[in-house]
């Protein structure tokens, strides 16, 4: 296995549907980079909690971050834990009930959390997280201060162990359903931004800027892998 | 508290940011009724795994379904599980970095979950998983015979105790950073259909039926809850 392969364990080995399987570690950065949200999934007292948050990729770590009030951010550290990042790319119409699907990326991350202690990690994990939302925005802004960095915890995720899928395209149903008339095809999905909402709160005259004009009224991320 | 209240139990409970919460069962309703994506947590072998799937809603009971050789249902079954449905609304822009945000909508369940193996049970929860996805599909194509019957699982998942969290509105900012001329704002987002895309397999001339054109070229769920 070459350095750019994601890592083949029991848990990321896809038993079904091998063909919806993506190995190539490009496939995995493509599909953080492309989502917004992840869902980390944390065994708190024995029970799965599954919360959704925003993360950014530095290399081959996965940043999340929180409030340093927040128990489930806290929980994970030093645990192993789940990050899934979904991304809905169609809703597959079948002429049977049984074939109808989902054209979708996801990933699926396995690791321990680690806390992120290091000040200067955790600034670069913070911008990382940030500007994967709103590229260009940390540049554009005031940065934390010491208080606000204290109230903000940070969690490390390695991206050493995880699965890709992806389902695109046509649905396949049986063979004995095509000449059924029954129509079938696809309803495309994007995640798509509207236009920009200003603050009510701006005072004076302050423009859109650029890095958020770039994103208003678009789709996000729906290049699809193939 | 009432019937019409969704349980308050110590991990449902929000320790912070309480104006984010919503405790009406109709709020729960809402949410689950505007997404399409679910994520699943189970732990199998002490470890937790999130997986995204489909979903219908029955009453008080939420249907997750699955193929049947899938390991990670099939472990759910009898075990405590998480199941979230977030909506991502938009992107947050604050003056400070600190008081970036999303607005969103998210659901959090907590139950056990059960195997669904009564016939007509397992039947009318395929039915609302598939009519939660394109609402009067079910009705247009063919029904699962008894082999696809058996190659699918449904769980069950009781709504008797969750939690529901909604952001909405502008950013908030420390009052000194209101007069620092840095734009700041929402960029509102929607998942969004684009128009249906055929089966190039389709036979003859199959229109487009109502109850896809009623969903082609729209966004999905998008009524904030206030």
């Amino acid at each position: 296995m070459s350095a750019e392969s994601l890592s083949t364990t029991p848990r990321t080995t896809l038993h079904r549907l091998r063909e919806r399987a993506r190995t190539d570690r490009a496939d995995l950065h493509a599909v953080l980079e492309a989502g917004l949200v992840c869902h980390l999934g944390v065994v708190i007292d024995g029970v799965p909690v599954v919360l959704p948050t925003g993360y950014g990729r530095i290399g081959d770590t996965l940043y999340l971050h929180g409030s340093s009030a927040n128990r489930s951010l806290l929980t994970a550290a030093g645990q192993q834990v789940c990050v899934t990042v979904t991304l809905l790319d169609g809703l597959v119409c079948a002429r049977a009930v049984f074939h109808h699907s989902m054209n979708y990326r996801s990933a699926v991350i396995f690791g321990t959390a680690r806390l992120v202690t290091d000040a200067a990690e955790k600034l670069a994990a913070l911008r990382a997280v940030t500007d994967h939302l709103v590229p260009g925005r940390w540049a554009h802004v005031r940065e934390p201060n010491r208080k606000e960095l204290a109230a903000t915890a940070v969690l490390a995720v390695p991206l050493d162990e995880a699965s890709v899928k992806v389902r695109a395209g046509a649905p396949k149903d049986e063979d004995e359903d095509y000449d059924s008339g029954i129509w079938a095809g696809v309803l495309p999905a994007a995640l798509t931004f509207g236009a920009a909402e200003p603050d009510p709160a701006l005072t004076g005259e302050v423009p859109v800027p650029a890095h958020i004009a770039a994103l208003a009224g678009r789709a996000r991320g729906t290049a699809p892998i193939t």
